[in-house]
């Protein structure tokens, strides 16, 4: 990418990072309501915190506070030390004012190195800056999911943002998409940006198999749970059903109410459960329950691939700022990118002959593949720029506050 | 108290609770450091609560929002739900600037109300407004110290209040101040305020026994880190050793150092240690270590109250601004009030015949009868009008974060 | 004591131990069914260390094996090392048989040197061996209770001790026996055998009161279980109140059944509530909260020690093997020694001027001195000889697993 | 299977459980030392009890004792109430003697059963008689590694069986064993028994690998450690540094020492560690560490089925008496079955269309395919009737206490 389009590339992220936080007030950025999630302020400090580490310090320029280092570094053991992940809700400085100040302050200064660093500085870190920038969108997406997870922690809490509902709409009947079995290609290869965990490109077999036209609906959420799918042990992986139990789980994440009517806090604030939008804020275990109930299972992830590579990215992303998953009306394999991540029963691992990153990015992915599973697409708060087919996302198991949701194969 | 005087008071005690918050940033009021400790914001609306819920609402006035009843109620199971005390950092709404309009809603109404409610009414609620006045004192204290938790919990928190430090003092030399045994009257009578656990007043005999004439120092506490106090479990009683050992101290709270020189964070920032100030932040296992090395012991509370009572109220307390302990220099038995809360060896228990507080503020008191430690005479963060001889605080052996210190007896 | 006397005494209580353990196979007396407890076989070897290690090695004698030193410390930091308390039921080794060698020869060992112990080391040494011996009375009231629990945890396990019952008793209707105020003396003084935690003798003013002359029963307790006493939050201390709700208690503990009909797990086999024998097994804060139930208070311990010190220590002892409280049928002021222990709402402190056990025993009483409260009179698994009116035992006020019950005072 | 020699078959496993337990005391069999393992006691019930819930119940016949359902039961929420795993020490009864008693009732049932059932009725349970007999054989090798970890927990006991060590032996050079490309097939096919997890059989894509000759030693383990293995993260994936940190990991379970010299704990006594064995104990997370140290990766588990099903099913099972792995002294790829469990890259997945047993059994494999990672090749401690190529062992990645060891490949 040349200097310009990076820097413009540059300036559209960081300030689309600035322009989701416009809804919040200061006691909305600076709590951690569990440990996964992170203050909103933690993440506009963590984002800075990466260029000014990975790339203004490695230029030779000096950095802001020395003791930002320990409080913004997420992971990296080569950073140095760091804060404790579930003790970000206890810092009262910087303020968010003061973080905001460095935002700019780094801005300033990696605009102007993009510009004018000699070729060979440029060379060495323009792929940084690019990791840095795809980096920002996935705390954009963070901060989406980080705010809902603070609003819903408390009865008081406005919507994030008011805005009218988009019109009703009906969900297309389930249909089966058949794939033949033979050889694929799965991973990236070619000139556009990913990461490190999706390559190297290499060959899988495939059995024949067929997958959903759609995602799960509400409305099939509904069935399951009516057929007690939250009480029947037997649905379950034996992790899976502690955590149900451990956690009572008995509906998705963010649904209230009961036999009477269940709702849904959304972004835009709570309302009652539409059946024909797809079901989000499942976890993997619920994803999988569902699945054997349904008489179906998860796709594998390469499968998951192997459909996507062929279909348009497009789709309900956070630019339309939805922010809540739409009822598919449209296509013959729908919603493969946006909408809700798609939980696959690929356990996160790497690919054969995968290499890390190298220095301290090596952290970035390759030190996760364990215990995480792969979700595939983007959903609703995901950056349209950031997605393609052979993105990897992974989470726990466990997890429920991403927007992530359910596709069927067999 | 009359109508009018009553009215001042309330209107001087809720400013003065503004005025303490005051340096605060909107961030510095919001976060939960410890379950123990509170944001400064929940302080400012448990407060106001407390008006509202057991005043006005008696008197039949409307509360502003029904949903706060649950959020700011502390441990009254007679007013209600309540929101987990751990989990106070968990809520970003309200915010302070609302908080702060609910206190003035508040303070307008109970004003109001004071002036002109019915003299049945008014004599069945003026003993609950000066509960509420004195309650709010409690919770300036508060503020103070969980602000100082905040601070500390942050490397680049700035100092709460830049001021000048007091001109050096030299502590007097311990001395120690002889009472002779027979029958006391312990516990408070009369017609100034006093809370249930004060009273009734009742006889106790006292053996005869001397009491130190000033609060331990921190010279005298380096002395015993010296002597390897912190590291010989013979000095400390059972779970005394084991609080030392699972939370690794190795000194009081909020000091910083080691071998090359100790110091100590302050509301004014780090400094030194000064050795004639008095130690302060020890917990009550601390202090009874302390004593036996030192060859003496805590005193008990009725003697610690046989001795005040004849000394005047008078001491280091918030408004001085210090908000630090200062070094005794002067009187026989100094430092009786103010300074630092000062440990004694007795299980806070009711006196004989003890009556709680009827209805809901039953709960004021009598609830927290086991399991903790009688303080007295009151710190540098307590309003000087809340003291008194036959004050009686509590907190559980282990805690640490009021400013509390020691004076032997044997 | 002479020596003869000393030894027949010794013989005596240890064979008295192991009487108590013939009815147990070898897997009753292995495991541990709550950190609190300790196995069967840990006390016989427990029990052994102490005689070993106080006064065998002191006097120059072998030890079996010095692994067993850490196996077998209880808490004395002073004898070195110790094996964690929690996982006292995770040493397959030594075995049952192995332990009861080891016991076999230090009594040989112990019976020999008292007989020829030159008269120096005797008398600097016997006063511990009669520590040892009250030391192993306390352990044999600890295996009653410890093996209770182990039976409780298992549906299979057979009683302790098929016995035929009792004739039922009636319990004398309740009535209030009047003390004077005035000052009186408590404590320990004179020659017989008393723990350092009983002295010294000292005055004490008391309050004119009024004592229950019985203590309270199953069928009283019944009617607060009924009035809905195990949930009004308004009854019970707020560390009690915890206590309750995170243990789900609704009844003493060993209680089985619900409204059909309660029955109790007793040492001789499930059966009926005899709503005429003592309640058992209930903790301090159960305690507090019936008797504020009641209208009523519990005793502090000079209370009940000014009562109890002009009564004959007699009652319902281990000796009877009925291991089980009996309804009281006599007496003006009944079954203050023996049938059940009584919580009095004495913290557990140091009297006036107490001294500890010098060495290695200064660990025995005094380091235990925060956080428990008094019980008074003994229980149905004391041994007689072992109680007296002075006899302060002491637990945390959550404990349920001793014979613990109930007398009130106002 | 023959009536006869399914009958043959059982009392030849059963029997053999028998043998192994004959070292042990009584105390050796009740106690659990960590919630992950269980008392061998445990292990004759609850082997029983599978037999008779599954094959003598479902064919009409009593059973012992209705409440051993759920203290045996281990994790099939379909037949019932479980008595919860942690807490498996915590049952005195029943008595050793008393599980050794309905074992042989059950013994002649179950052969007699298998000697005089209906066709039909044999036809429909003769599968779940053969499962029982592998599940036996699988706690045959847990009895083994528990037992080891009692022996581990307690520094006074003996070894579990006293033998002459093996005649030293010289482990052969580390070579690499390369295996082209392409598609293979995986899984089980055919008559022999094989769990349901071992199928269906399916193809699956090979890129080019190789596999090392042998087993990882416990030298090279030395030269990781000397290397700093433990303390550097950037060998480690995220949850492995963290167990490692959490659990103080600096060598593989059972090792003691340290600079001046390494000895292993074994079942034969404690002995200095030979460089030539292969090293054993290590979790997954270590496994993986050490390969990232040395330049290579952990194999997949179809690579190293594609190796393994060419070779025979040779090697050091429990069968040798020796229960600790061996040098590799011979072989082109040595080592593959026996000595130690080989840790694989492989998360646990269902294969492709896996369907798992009907019924109660259906627990028995696929409810556990999350959160674990496949092992290969059965150990020194596994039958070796028990063990085939297609055979897939699988435990959590931080486990040690099995006989877990490392193959490498690149």
């Amino acid at each position: 990418m040349s200097r310009s389009n990076l820097a413009k590339l540059y300036v559209y992220v960081r300030r689309a990072t600035e322009r989701l936080v416009e809804p919040l007030a200061v006691e909305d950025m600076v709590i951690q309501t569990m440990p996964e999630m992170s203050p909103t302020k933690w993440h506009l400090g963590h984002t800075t915190w990466f260029f000014e580490t990975f790339v203004l310090a490695r230029a030779g320029l000096p950095v802001r506070d020395r003791r930002y280092g320990a409080l913004f570094n997420s992971y990296y053991n080569a950073a140095g030390a760091m804060h404790p992940r579930g003790e970000r809700g206890q810092l009262s400085r910087p303020t968010v004012e003061e973080i905001r100040a460095w935002r700019r302050q780094v801005d300033d200064a990696l605009t102007r190195w993009i510009a004018s660093a000699p070729d060979a500085a440029f060379a060495e870190l323009a792929t940084t800056i690019e990791i840095g920038i795809n980096h920002e969108e996935q705390h954009q997406e963070l901060v989406v999911t980080d705010v809902k997870h603070v609003r819903a922690a408390n009865p008081l809490a406005p919507p994030y943002r008011r805005r009218a509902g988009d019109p009703p709409a009906i969900a297309k009947p389930l249909a089966w998409h058949r794939v033949d079995g033979g050889i694929v290609e799965i991973g990236h290869r070619g000139s556009g940006f990913a990461y490190d965990n999706e390559g190297p490109r290499h060959r899988r077999w495939i059995d024949p198999f067929e997958l959903a036209s759609r995602l799960v609906t509400c409305g099939e959420w509904l069935e399951f749970m009516h057929d007690r799918g939250y009480e029947r042990s037997e649905l379950w992986l034996a992790d899976g059903w502690d955590s149900c139990r451990a956690a009572r789980w008995r509906a998705p994440l963010y649904w209230r109410g009961g036999d009477g009517g269940w709702s849904s806090l959304t972004l835009a604030g709570e309302r009652p459960i539409d059946p024909h939008e797809p079901v989000c804020h499942v976890s993997f275990y619920e994803a999988d329950a569902f699945a054997r109930w349904a008489g179906a299972r998860l796709p594998y992830e390469h499968e998951w691939e192997a459909v996507a590579a062929a279909c348009p990215v497009d789709g309900n992303f956070v630019e339309t700022g939805a922010m809540h998953p739409r009822a598919a009306s449209a296509g013959d394999v729908a919603q493969l990118f946006g909408d809700t991540w798609e939980w696959t029963r690929s356990a996160y691992e790497p690919y054969p002959s995968y290499r890390p990153y190298q220095d301290a990015l090596a952290e970035y992915n390759g030190k996760f593949m364990s215990g995480q599973f792969v979700l595939r697409g983007g959903s609703c708060a995901t950056p349209r720029r950031h997605i393609r087919a052979t993105y990897r996302n992974f989470f726990p198991p466990a997890a429920r506050w991403q927007f992530t949701g359910v596709r069927l194969a067999r």
